[in-house]
């Protein structure tokens, strides 16, 4: 099980993901879309991406707006895990 | 667009839908599913029916669970085109 990050850190992470917010013991990230189906091609890409990595975000589609939020639950809050999914989920949008 | 259904007509349409929540100007669904990209089958499902019919609804995805939830924005509560999307909905999990 990956360490939690501490909140230090996760200011220092975060900087490299400027899409990306911190709540809690969440991060997380909404993206518009011009088009509903192109949303939904993105969550499928996020799923692909959890399936692979065995770590499930939280998502929640509202029309062409899709938010992701991730943290790491056995761990109680953010660890590497989260921060380096972020990184490939952005990956999907570049 | 389509006219409101009142709270009494709401009552009737649910007794068909027994899978369905009447909550607010909402009816809403929750589904568990074994496998995690079974859920996500199901939401690609959903929106598929959804661009179909032009009527998008709220989706959540928590891990293996998947919330639906519908009502008709423009019409300000549920109209029959919600109650139709939930049977289509339904009949994705038959």
């Amino acid at each position: 099980m990956s360490e939690l990050v501490d909140s230090e850190e996760i200011e220092v992470l975060l900087k490299k993901l400027p899409e990306w917010e911190h709540e809690g013991k969440e991060i997380f990230r909404i993206i518009e879309f011009d088009e509903f189906m192109d949303g939904i091609d993105f969550v499928d890409g996020v799923a692909e991406i959890a399936e692979e990595d065995g770590h499930h975000p939280d998502i929640d589609i509202r029309w062409c707006t899709i938010t992701v939020r991730l943290t790491s639950h056995e761990a109680g809050g953010l660890t590497d895990i989260d921060f380096e999914m972020a990184k490939k989920i952005d990956n999907l949008t570049d």
